[in-house]
Formats: C-alpha cells, sequence, structure tokens
C-alpha cells in the first residue's frame, strides 16, 4: 500500500523527488488550475498544438499531396504503433480508426464467429455505449445479448462466448485482472474485447504479456489527444488475420488504389481502418504522444496511484464515503466518492479552479493525469474541497445551475 | 447546352461576369496552383483554419468545460442543420458523425427492416467502399447481397429492397435522378440510400422536394472540410425515428449523461450520432462551411457545369475520349477523360501547377469547385495539358515514379 502524504510539505518534497515533474512543461495548461479531470479530456500538450498548426500549412501548402508528402496516408497505422508501445503491444498490432463504439461494434462481430458461442456478454455496470453497442450488434447480427450483474465475468466467460469489458471501470475505477480473465477465456473459447478507455495512459499496460486479444480504447483522457480524438483498434498478431470487419472500408483494403469493387482485406489489424481517418484530429493526437512517449509505464500508474491515495486519504478525513477500491493495485488513474450533493458541489469546486466531474446520481470523481498534475495541486484541491463541504459554500444558487454537459 | 468560351479572352469575360469570382479570396490558395483536385479534397477555407486556431484555444483554455461554453456538445447537430441548407433538407434531418463508410452501414441496415425486402442491393461500378460496406452488412445481417451491372437500378429497385447509389459517379461524373428512382422505389417498396459524396457542395440538390429519404455523403470534396473531414447522415423528418441504428452509441441516446445501461434513440436524425466526433476536424468542416453559405445552390452547379463545359470542349480538341456525359445537365462537378499515359501526364500536370488526378488504369479526373477556380485558371490548365500531349513531355523518367496516393 501506498502511504500518501500527511502534510502540504510532505506533498511538495514528493513533487521534488518526482521523476515526471519536468512533464508538466510540455502542457498549455492555464494557471491557476488543478485538472483533475484527465479522466475525461486530457489539457492540449504543446505538441500536439504545434503539429496541429504544421497540419493546417500542410492542407494550405501541400493540398492533396500531402497524403504523400506530410505521410497522412498512414498515419493512423504510425500513431498505432506509437500507441501500440503505450498498451504493452507489438508493432503492427494497433491501428487508429473511428471510435470507441464503431471500434466495439467492429471488434465485437469480428469476434463472434470465432468463440465457442455466437453470444454477446456484458455486464450491467459497463460503460453504457458499450451496452448499447453489444444490444445494437445483437440485433443486426441475431447473436443473444446477456446482461450480468456486476461481478459477472466468470460466468460469461465459461460460458464461452464474446466479453466486452473495461480494464478500468468508469466510475468506480476498478482495475480487471487481465491475465487472469484471459486464462479462462481460454479455457471455455470465449474472447474478451477489452475496453481501454480509462486505462491507456495510466496503467502499466501489458495486453501482449497478459494475453489479451482484442482492444479498443479512448485517446482523449490519459492520452491528451484533444475532444473526440480517435480511438484505436488492437488485435494480437496471431488473431488478427482471422478476423473479419463487418466495415470494410477503403482504407482498409489491400490495394485502396486499385478501387476494386471486391474487398480484400489488409494484413493484420490495418483491415479495421474503415473510411478516410479525421486527418486534423489525427495530427493533434500524433503530437500529443511525444508527451507520454519514451516512459516507463510503471512510472505513471505509481504517479497516478500515489496522487489517487492521497485524495482517498484526504476524503476518508472529511467523512466522505469513497466508492473506489482502498488497494492501490487494483486501482486506475480515478477515485470516486460519494457526495449527495455532488453537482454543486463540482461547480463551487470549479469557481476555485478545481476541475472535478459529476456523475449522476452521487459521484464526484477525480482524475489523476501523471504527466501534469503535482502532488502539491492535488493537496490543495482537496484542501478546497474540505473547505467548500464544512463551509457549504457549494449551497448557492449559480451552483446549482445545470449545465449540458457536467 | 452550354456554349463553352472559345478562346481565353472569353473566358476571361466569364469570370469578369462571374457572381462567385469574390468567392476566391475567401480560400488560402498556393500562387500558381490551378486546382483541379476539388473532387478529391478541397484547399483550405480561411474561416476553417480561422477556426481551428480558435478550436485550439477552446481546448487550452476552456479545457473540458468547453463542451458547454465553446459549443462542442452539438456542434454536430449545428453544423448538420447547416448542410441540411446545402443539399435541399430540413433542420433537424442532417447530423455530423463517423465517415462516409460507417454511415452506409449504419443508414443500410437501418433500412433493411423497413424495406419490403431484406435484401441489398449495389451496382458493380459503384464507389468501392459503398461495395465492400454492402457486402460486409450483408455478412453479419445475414441479408443478401445483388450485384449489378452498371444501370442495374430499375432491376433494384423493382426488387423492393435497399438499394446504395451515388447521386454522382465518382468515375463518369454522371448524376442520377434522384426524383425518378424514389417514385419507382415507392412503388415497389424499396428504399435508396444516396451517397452524396461526389454532389455536395457542387449541385443544385433538392433532397427533400425529390423525396429523397436517405443519404450520406463526404465533406472533404466540394465543402472543403479539411482532409478526413467528418461525414454526415440525413433521414428524411417522417423516416427518421423508425429507424434503428445498429451502432448506438452514447451521443446518439436520448440522455447522454443519464449513463442508463438501456439505450433510447434521440428523437430524428440525431441517433445516427454515435462516439463522441473528432471535435478539432468537425471544428474545421464548421468554418469551411462559411465559404458556401447563402450562395444559390444552382449558381454553384452551373459554374461547375460550365468550366465542365469548357474542359470538355478542350480536350475534344485535343482528340481525347470523354468519360463523362456531354449532356451538361447530367453531369456532376468532375469531368474524366481517357488518357491511356495518365499517370505520367498528371504527374507532368503538376509539374506545371495543375492538379487533377488520376485513377486506373486510365483516367484523368479534373474537378471543378466553382468556389475558386476561374474560367481563365482552366482554360490555361487545358493549354497546359495540350502541350504536355502534343510535346510529349510527359514521358520523362520523374513522372513515371510512383507515389501512395494518386
Amino acid at each position: 500500500m501506498i502511504r500518501p502524504p500527511i502534510s502540504r510539505a510532505e506533498a511538495m518534497l514528493l513533487d521534488q523527488n518526482d521523476p515526471l515533474a519536468a512533464k508538466q512543461a510540455l502542457f498549455d495548461l492555464p494557471d491557476g488550475v488543478a485538472h483533475l479531470v484527465g479522466h475525461s479530456l486530457g489539457p492540449p500538450p504543446k505538441g500536439a498544438l504545434d503539429r496541429l498548426d504544421a497540419a493546417q500549412r500542410d492542407w494550405a501548402r501541400g493540398l492533396v499531396r500531402s497524403w504523400n508528402s506530410a505521410g497522412w496516408i498512414d498515419l493512423a497505422e504510425r500513431t498505432g504503433d506509437r500507441i501500440a508501445a503505450l498498451i504493452g503491444a507489438g508493432p503492427g498490432e494497433v491501428i487508429v480508426a473511428d471510435s470507441v463504439s464503431v471500434n466495439l461494434f467492429k471488434l465485437a462481430a469480428a469476434a463472434l464467429p470465432l468463440a465457442r458461442k455466437y453470444v454477446l456478454f456484458v455486464e450491467e455496470d459497463e460503460f453504457p455505449t458499450d451496452q448499447y453497442i453489444v444490444a445494437g450488434l445483437g440485433a443486426i447480427s441475431g447473436a443473444d445479448v446477456r446482461v450480468l450483474p456486476p461481478g459477472g465475468t466468470a460466468a460469461a466467460l465459461s460460458a464461452g462466448g464474446v466479453f466486452i469489458h473495461s480494464v478500468v471501470n468508469f466510475r468506480s475505477g476498478e482495475v480487471a485482472d487481465i491475465a487472469a480473465h484471459e486464462r479462462e477465456a481460454n479455457k471455455h473459447g470465449a474472447l474478451i474485447l477489452w475496453d481501454l478507455s480509462h486505462a491507456t495512459g495510466v496503467l502499466d499496460l501489458k495486453l501482449g504479456a497478459e494475453g489479451a486479444r482484442l482492444a479498443t480504447g479512448c485517446t482523449y483522457k490519459y492520452l491528451n489527444g484533444g475532444p473526440g480524438a480517435p480511438s484505436f483498434v488492437y488485435a494480437a498478431r496471431e488473431l488478427a488475420s482471422k478476423l473479419a470487419t463487418p466495415l470494410p472500408g477503403w482504407m482498409g483494403h489491400a490495394a485502396p488504389f486499385a478501387f476494386d469493387g471486391t474487398y480484400a482485406p489488409r494484413e493484420g489489424v490495418a483491415r479495421f481502418a474503415s473510411g478516410t481517418p479525421p486527418i486534423l484530429s489525427l495530427e493533434a493526437l500524433s503530437g500529443a504522444l511525444e508527451a507520454i512517449e519514451g516512459l516507463p509505464l510503471i512510472q505513471l500508474q505509481d504517479k497516478a496511484r500515489a496522487l489517487g491515495a492521497l485524495a482517498i486519504a484526504r476524503a476518508q478525513g472529511m467523512g466522505l464515503e469513497i466508492l473506489s477500491p482502498a488497494d492501490d493495485s487494483v486501482r486506475g488513474g480515478h477515485v470516486s466518492v460519494r457526495i449527495p450533493e455532488g453537482y454543486p458541489v463540482v461547480q463551487a469546486l470549479a469557481a476555485r479552479g478545481v476541475m472535478a466531474d459529476f456523475r449522476v446520481p452521487d459521484t464526484v470523481r477525480f482524475g489523476f493525469s501523471p504527466l501534469f498534475l503535482s502532488y502539491e495541486t492535488v493537496w490543495d484541491a482537496m484542501d478546497a474541497l474540505a473547505n467548500i463541504l464544512s463551509s457549504r459554500s457549494w449551497d448557492q444558487p449559480q451552483f446549482h445551475a445545470r449545465a449540458r454537459v457536467t
């Protein structure tokens, strides 16, 4: 277990010894903001903004030639290879494409014929999009859909179908044991499609070593790729070429510029490219990755968990119920606490420069991106929370006004 | 029939009287480039680049709050409404989402249960992605797939299934008669899914008036939305709420922030939103539309066809076979000519600043974006082509070197 700092001075001492401390300078963050929502949308790495400027010039000066001269044509593959290194996958096992929703559909559909049973499994506390996509795929494919109570993993795997599961639960932050689940899946002819949305960039993921075969995930959270940055698809090398995508687009064709009427998939995971990718958003993602590349993933994980442990200890001191695992080793990058007045509390925090998010009905989530947060920032943010709660300063009309997104 | 100018002076006279001439100043185009590839990728409107700069600031300063404060949360809908006005659709009938490939899949899958027969039809000279998607959807849904010879429309419609068809053929530029096809489809319980990729922004489209019910299209060609700019979905109001998308993502949910495990579609076409859209690419598209909005669509169509007629007359003068309709009223924004040495000819044209494209085996396509091209530019480009052909200057080694994309 991590022993969190028990004073502001101790927090600052940890900052002095933080091997990631210098990374904060790579981000364009407003002064005075404690950005504890990196689990929702990361702030811009300067590399992302620079790359976006360059992409505008490529478009304006290179025009359509930039598909070659600026490397747009294989940017999804090259960026995929870079993401592979961040999730414990190999070159050629990841491609950037579409959204998580679309990729869940593509991968689950491709997995169905290869699993022992033509059945889709998902738990009822899974991220809603995952549940919707499973339902949509069930309806079009004829596959049975089984929605299981939380903790239904064992039942799902023993039944031998396709199980869609998040590595980090979006509410609790609890981390699933990839290796153990894959061993069980293998026993029963099941295939697991991992949703890495809240895991990528903050966990020491080892997809290959732990036997994960299929995954997708989000790049706008801890990878800081920009709002709605494109998602990625991972398929283990030995499996990829057996997979038929239900969405064969021209970018996933073995010879896209032959304009042949018959589809011939590219080798490996590249077949999961579908239509033309949104290059400007993809370029921003490409630039964003510079901030995280080359670091030991364990360092990112350790720091995120240490910041989370600090927040948990402080929140417990305020008498708050913690909805995330106390055991650091099974907790992802965010911590959820129960606050019945969560909505106005989050607004009151925002008024003090502390950004967190609220999830109905009563959950406040704090995200601990290890690249740009300091222990001091988290300490002070928790001071702000303590003050807001003890003074009940959240109970003002302006903090109750509802925006469309929280 | 349009009488094309027969001299450079006459071309320049047309420019003087061109009501769209002032629009060229809205684009950031390099000097000395004749950009005849707007049917592939449009050049950047200054509004797109400005909007992208603003979006970078929104991300850096507003952070996750920009979902509300910068209007990201409903940008796909608002941009959809603006595109609706450019295709003869009404507010609430269009939403921006995903790629053309993904949208073809979503719409065709949603149409299948509503057509008289659970069968997919496509012609064998249809754009390849459309054919691949039809095959992919057939495989996952169990729907029969019938690939018809070119001109198989009547057979497709009388069979009463779902027919995927381009309004403008990507090779020939021939325009389909939407109203006539829809009348026929209605007689037989067929549904047509129109691919507007080579039509939007260059034709006087009247989807609503002509009875079109389902469509998708591309925004990076004549709408100049940027490389890989997101696509759009059109569903006629009376049909939209009967359609079930196979890809129900959280952005298409009636209450996305309720995080309910059960999918409840939004009203109308907005249900075809799936995952989080790529906001940076979407913002560029949003800014790009300023260049085309508010113009009579007939003016865009007339000028594109007049430029095309000029190119056809000149190409005929060079003895080239024209692969596009001579009848202006059934021709879209691009003109294809057969040139056996098309690849090196296109490279030789590029060396003179004339951008066209080559499609295997022997087709050279010239696109006539009406917003930024002048008659003079097209006249001079055809001079360059005539010179390259008569001098055989294309027959040099550097023009034969193959790039990955042409």
